[in-house]
């Protein structure tokens, strides 16, 4: 048996998620069929991130071991033949055998997208969480600000199982000036990330950024420990997994 | 009766192109339903470009003439009730009564996208043209500068009907470096363009950038006049209207 690494994107409009479920389209869904269509049997797939219902990816790993059949090299076309095209395999690698998709991840790297304007260009529609008023940049760095380090997210969770700290290293915010408003783009690197971690930041940073949150209130928000603090859930289309790192 | 324009955005994808056919959706079709349903009766609509099949548009131009039932500025509201979320109006003007989006305008700007990578991002699938090939950007630069000025464009026409002089003012590349790729944007501006005629000039261009054409065999296909000597025309998808200039 070989271990196998894929890096994949995809398109999250049309999956119901990462994580297989019975009866909806989902990314591991398809992926899953396709190697059974290729190797005549189940094979067990280890995704490094379960991304959510519509949450977009460019870089998500999966880990897979399987027999000698298929050359190494040829996973992406063969795969790519057999998925639907928005589903995507960039790469293909054989790793040692203890590596696994979830378990080996170091960090990762995710985007969040902010069209500002009256009206959100065609093309940003599925990939941007569109907001119609400006938003303070400033006062959304200095809240950001907070939460860069290792701290217990309890306050910034959907739900926790396990430990409820992580290690944000850095969250970038950059700006593009499009023909009908602004384009805010939201890096964020960590060690890793809470169920809807990103997503519930993003909808506190854009309550700051509203004016209707201080920047300093995040700190609170973080020390309190409690969900009901912090702000709204940002919609999922606005996210984006760029990657994941399984450096030391 | 008042005469309004409208400048709207759609995104192509969906539709059998700008004009309206039997049985078939296109955005002229999707804009008359509305004003029907405003009006109670069927409201002649003329649209500045007749954008084909895919190709989108950012700003679009249409004119009708109505009576005073619906306040001028209240149009993006209640149209935008009515259509389909990927055709939005972006604004509404009440203009002189001899204003016709068509044949008052005295420019138009388009833009191109070709996305070069091995993979295109799931964000510019069906906003780019993907090859897979490098361009060389200098040999597209030095092609395209034989295009710029009053021609007979006879070679890069589909269909003439009236005279094939147009004046192109300019042609201007960006490249913008992507995490898969690179996304080179061409920014078409002229008093007008024949039916396909950016699409052509786009495919010849293309071939020039893959070294298949050279750069001044370009000036030579213009001087032809013969729409065999060009290169294919370009798949629709990557065009884009960007707007109608209505200025001396």
């Amino acid at each position: 048996m070989k271990n196998i690494k894929l890096v994949l994107m995809y398109e999250g409009t049309g999956y119901f998620g990462f994580a297989s479920q019975r009866d909806v389209p989902t990314v591991e869904g398809c992926l899953k069929r396709s190697l059974k269509n290729l190797y005549s049997g189940d094979v067990p797939v280890v995704g490094a991130s379960r991304t959510d219902r519509g949450v977009h990816a460019l870089g998500q790993v999966v880990s897979f071991k399987v027999g000698p059949k298929i050359e190494t090299g040829d996973f992406p076309g063969a795969l790519n033949f057999l998925l639907p095209a928005d589903i995507r395999i960039l790469s293909s690698e054989e790793v040692t055998c203890d590596f696994h998709a979830r378990f080996s991840a170091r960090g990762k790297e995710y985007c969040y997208s902010v069209f500002v304007g009256r009206e959100i260009p065609f093309n940003l529609r599925n990939y941007a969480h569109h907001v119609r008023r400006e938003l303070d940049v400033p006062a959304v760095n200095c809240a950001a600000s907070h939460l860069i380090g290792e701290h217990d997210f309890t306050s910034f969770a959907q739900e926790i199982i396990g430990c409820p700290t992580r290690r944000i290293e850095s969250i970038k915010v950059s700006e593009k000036v499009e023909t009908m408003g602004c384009l805010l783009e939201f890096h964020f690197r960590g060690n890793g990330f809470l169920y809807k971690m990103v997503r519930t930041i993003m909808g506190t940073l854009i309550e700051v950024g509203h004016g209707k949150k201080k920047p300093d209130e995040v700190y609170e928000i973080l020390k309190a420990r409690d969900r009901k603090r912090a702000g709204v859930t940002a919609p999922p289309h606005g996210l984006c997994l760029i990657g994941v790192n399984y450096g030391k």
